[in-house]
């Protein structure tokens, strides 16, 4: 085939084939439908695609994203700044925004601790998170994921809470439990378990 | 959601929901690993789309494409001018290249004759075939696809030919029949009654 397809359809190609989950034979697809569309359109997607790095700015409080330095949930005088969810990735803060109920104020780690991947407590950027505690807050929600690293993070978070502010701040972790709609029949055994161990009194 | 994803990367989402076969959920989660990513490489994929269709232009000759004005199979002093292989789209003649065998020139008519659409006769671009026909050739391949359209156009164009060079081109038509590894169990009507009419003594 080389030769016969040309060097830049080649390249863009290659390039959509590096995207997650588009292999070869869809980005070839891709790549000719957008070569036979709207050329407004491929530069328009090409432009987007080139400043997005550069348009998007993690928040310097909570380390949420945004067009501007301070995102909009920072901004935002309505929202508690007594309470603080701490979330793993900005991808979670959207899902608990979609949920909708919580009306704190975020902070993002960007990671989770993952000692099979050498980050330890060391490489989670804690100070900042620390510093608004100091500063303002009353309770903080760990909302971290029920895996393995979400709960040693967790678990780092009380610790290092509790050193620095003892008693002072309420500190609590989401709860875990059968999801909404699920069959006990389908359910693995460790969500069951803590179903179990979380039983509520009614 | 509104206001809490920054417009930039509503934008981009929007605009990569925008290609085919790719939804609103697989947008998002392709915007996030690009904007998660590596800025480079988000730069080359966007400068790549910018300018694809500008970089990339039709042969003058035949319809096919490439970086220059005159295509890489016609500059191919190798390939018989003689024989010319008349197929619907460029996605058509990387096929044949890839198969291997055929040794002349093409010629795309990018469409079929789709009455239902609109297109008819007058708006296929046969102008251009005629004149190489009236020039040097002496042998047409009709490759459009074996589809009503596909069938339509083969059909127009062997009329437009007989009408313009009577005998002097040898026309035909590429066969019909059941695929390599075809299961009669499994093969539609339409393609083993032609895979009888069609069949070659031994």
């Amino acid at each position: 085939m080389s030769g016969i397809i040309p060097q830049p359809l080649e390249e863009l190609i290659t390039l959509l084939a590096r995207l997650p989950g588009i292999g070869e034979r869809t980005a070839t697809r891709l790549a000719f439908r957008i070569l036979n569309g709207d050329p407004v359109f491929a530069d328009a997607l090409g432009r987007s695609l080139s400043s997005v790095h550069s348009r998007i700015l993690r928040c310097q409080i909570c380390g949420y994203f945004d067009h501007e330095s301070t995102c909009g949930i920072c901004r935002d005088q309505r929202r508690e700044e007594s309470t603080i969810c701490v979330v793993a990735s900005v991808q979670d803060v959207m899902a608990i925004e979609r949920a909708g109920g919580f009306r704190g104020r975020y902070h993002v780690l960007h990671g989770l601790l993952a000692p099979l991947e050498g980050i330890g407590p060391d490489d989670l950027p804690l100070d900042g998170l620390l510093k608004r505690i100091s500063e303002e807050v009353q309770e903080l929600v760990i909302a971290t994921p029920l895996s393995v690293e979400g709960e040693a993070t967790a678990h780092l978070l009380a610790q290092v809470v509790r050193r620095d502010f003892g008693e002072r701040v309420k500190l609590s972790r989401i709860a875990s439990g059968m999801p909404h709609g699920g069959e006990l029949e389908y359910t693995d055994q460790i969500t069951l378990g803590r179903a179990f161990d979380g039983r509520t009194p009614i």
